[in-house]
């Protein structure tokens, strides 16, 4: 009798979505942003997997939008979160920039509008969600409105809960409703953020990124770490999990989104619809009675 | 004295706006679709070409999307027209994948909603435009709104004359506000949109993309290639010209498309907004009064 072989599964080959899963005990402040725990070692291995992860993302993307074209209802949402200079950008070039820009929704969050803050602040968020069969990618989001506040103290405690409870709930929704959703924090290191800041002055076509009222909100690192710990472990659930993304190493952060990215697609297994119409019947009409024949 | 020499510049050489203007005697069954005339004359050639073109262009797309966040008003609008299988959505996976996803704002209009069809035929348009630094890519267009009434009968032709005279009133407006306006008719041979609708229903892969109603579209080949000499010579202006592409191979087609692209963001000429405020002042601030030091 053979004997029987197990194939060993280093900790570097386990999925990004386990690797870097927000659990309740998660604090930013104990995770190291430069750290690369899983897949690629240098930007070189990280570049070679790419290519692969690629094909497979731009394969499964194309079934998952003729999917949608044919009826289906799900959706894929990835919301990038993090401070100046984390990348959300980056990522964005990056990983949206593997697939057909044909099936991207993109959305950018900015400071609400006074038209905005009149409503519920979910209200803006509800009007760019994917449509089924689309990916879509929010460039921040929703956790803004819980982020700044607990930051600012701009509402009471009470109302941070609310709105922590509301979150869960839409995406609950979201979930119940076909949407994948899937929720990045790109975490850098004080001093990367530095450094990236710095670059950003010096070289004049990267001014246009910066901001003097980024210095102000950099002020408040470590409170901003602390907000996202208190929303990110109240806010990953098994329907709408949260990512803690080492983004420190650009081409780490781009490699493990995409790696993401993928898992949540071949999770969903999106499925080539199956055709109305009879494809040999219409292929005989094209060969024989073509219109134009 | 020198002698003077003057290179003599080929044909091949000549810019694609140039090469595949339409002009007023403009007529579909007068061209060869399967032409290359300028540029490269093998895939081999298209393809490294486009290496290039791909930088540049994500070169220039940044320094626009950051003109538009700067306050400027420019925006791009590429509309691509074509028959079935012409290649719109093969052209927006191959051009617009050269630039940053971000930067794009891509609009399909298939036919009209009972609600769409209450409002003026350019409603719905309005709604799509590409915001300042963006570049829009509309899948069929306004045109549909001239092209499939002169086809089908279905509006008198004082009714579309008042169309295409509205269509150059808007795209005029569009002009002067601050939005340039490539409009690209993909052109195929009939011949050639058999072999693909042929391909599409062979490969199961392909088959969400046919629908038995393309035969009855196909019966009206010729009829279409009339309407669309009718709409392309009335409505190609100095400012918003029409381009007729040789779309029987997809290499060719994608490369003048993307050329086209780069040529028309070459001559806007994008610029990195000036920053409001003194990259030195904040560079001393970073590194001297670092919140974070």
């Amino acid at each position: 009798m053979a004997k029987k072989t197990t194939r060993v599964r280093s900790v570097r080959d386990q999925p990004v979505s386990a690797a870097f899963l927000v659990g309740p005990d998660f604090d930013p402040a104990g995770v190291d942003p430069a750290a690369t725990p899983v897949g690629p070692s240098s930007k070189a291995e990280a570049a070679e997997d790419l290519v692969g992860v690629g094909e497979r993302l731009d394969a499964l993307q194309e079934a998952f939008y003729a999917e949608g074209l044919g009826g289906g209802r799900r959706s894929v949402l990835l919301v990038l979160q993090g401070l100046d200079t984390s990348g959300k950008g980056g990522t964005i070039r990056h990983v949206a920039g593997l697939v057909n820009p044909q099936g991207l929704r993109i959305a950018s969050f900015k400071k609400p509008t006074p038209a905005e803050r009149r409503h519920h602040f979910l209200w803006r968020i509800h009007k760019q969600l994917p449509e089924p069969g689309y990916i879509g990618v929010f460039d921040r989001s929703h956790y803004e409105d819980v982020l700044v506040p607990k930051v600012d103290g701009l509402v009471p405690a009470a109302q941070l809960r609310t709105r922590y409870r509301e979150i869960n709930e839409f995406e609950r929704e979201l979930a119940d409703g076909g949407t994948k959703i899937v929720k990045c924090f790109l975490h850098i290191s004080p001093e990367r953020q530095k450094e990236r800041l710095v670059a950003r002055l010096e070289n004049p076509v990267k001014r246009w990124k910066y901001d003097p009222g980024d210095l102000a909100v950099r002020a408040k690192f470590s409170r901003y770490q602390q907000a996202y710990r208190e929303a990110l472990t109240r806010c990953s659930t098994s329907t709408a999990p949260w990512y803690a993304i080492p983004s420190d190493r650009k081409w780490y952060r781009n490699w493990a989104v995409a790696r993401l990215l993928l898992e949540a697609l071949g999770d969903l297994g999106p499925e080539y619809p199956e055709p109305s119409y009879d494809p040999e019947v219409e292929l005989a009409r094209l060969r024989e009675d073509d219109p134009l024949r």
